[in-house]
């Protein structure tokens, strides 16, 4: 269950062990999606056994992380936000994205996925796949917990599309007043949005 | 003043003219961005006089629309929702754009445009001049005149983001109960959102 991912040894040949099974994974996300593609076959492309694999990174979802330098570990994040209950999740969650992509500036990794997926379908269904698995289902899962909301996963969607859409037209397209608007002021408008996705009526 | 894209006489030759038109309008947008790039230079650009350029397509606005196949004409789709006023804009605004979007299905041009914005920082520039003059000014021009909300613009952004991320989260991810929803429901859901970005309170 080792989720550090540097090597603990310090044995030769370590850092291009880890780094062979980043680039096979890499390869193998891209080419089979989050879902098909396996710690067994990523292993077997990097030339180790499937448990050294789970010793450097602990879960898929982390190898993931770490190969494609998502800027966050949803494992640790989603339980996180979620700590202090419901109310007020939509401002927490929009005010850490926004505390991640301005700390990230230009060298963003999450720009760099979201064109990856835009512009090719392969990488669409990869980021679709992890961000179901390791975001939105968890983020279902625990709202219907606290609040017995109807259709979670729906709701969760929609949040990715509001924040999708905020690293679109604010980063991306680099809308002016977007772009211009102060943290707080983002965090007043798209919380209340987020928390209603999460929280309120969607009934037509 | 004339709107109408098709050419009135039948010259021989005409067709080719318009394409010619056609053709030196995406160059110069794609190269220049959408304020830069004058109807003298396009209609230079294709042996033509500007006077005929303004004869085909009527403003600079409606030849992008018609160079880049933009699936809908700002200048008549924004005064159209806000004719009964801003009550329940919001709701009119999402029922029209998903209309638009799943009438034309796979072969919606705003993908494209999506898609090559994302990945291209001309491309971005171009969609941030176009959708800017040609739609959020005069959407925030309309609401700041219906309303007096403050910062009218930035208001025209924030539905932005959530516009382009629809767009990318339910057409080009294709997020699974995003996709399966009904119209009904994500009129529901995104309306109220579009109405508060327009028309509630941004305090912080």
């Amino acid at each position: 269950m080792a989720t550090d991912p540097t090597p603990r040894g310090r044995r030769p040949g370590d850092s291009g062990t880890r780094d062979a099974i980043l680039d096979a994974a890499r390869a193998r996300f891209a080419g089979e999606g989050f879902r098909a593609a396996t710690v067994r076959a990523i292993a077997g492309d990097a030339g180790v056994d499937p448990a050294l694999v789970m010793h450097y990174f602990g879960t898929k979802q982390a190898l993931f992380v770490a190969a494609m330098e998502f800027p966050l570990d949803p494992a640790q994040v989603v339980p996180r936000l979620l700590g202090p209950g419901v109310d007020g999740l939509g401002e927490r969650l929009v005010r850490f994205l926004l505390t991640v992509i301005d700390d990230l500036g230009d060298a963003n990794p999450m720009l760099g996925l979201v064109r990856s997926a835009v512009g090719h379908p392969d990488a669409a269904r990869m980021m679709r796949e992890f961000l179901g698995e390791a975001i939105l289902d968890r983020l279902a899962a625990a709202v219907s917990e606290h609040t017995g909301a109807d259709r979670p996963r729906l709701r969760a969607d929609l949040c990715a599309s509001q924040v999708v859409g905020v690293l679109v037209a604010r980063q991306i397209l680099a809308l002016p007043e977007l772009a211009a608007a102060d943290r707080e002021t983002l965090v007043a408008a798209y919380g209340p949005t987020i928390q209603r996705y999460l929280t309120g009526s969607l009934a037509p």
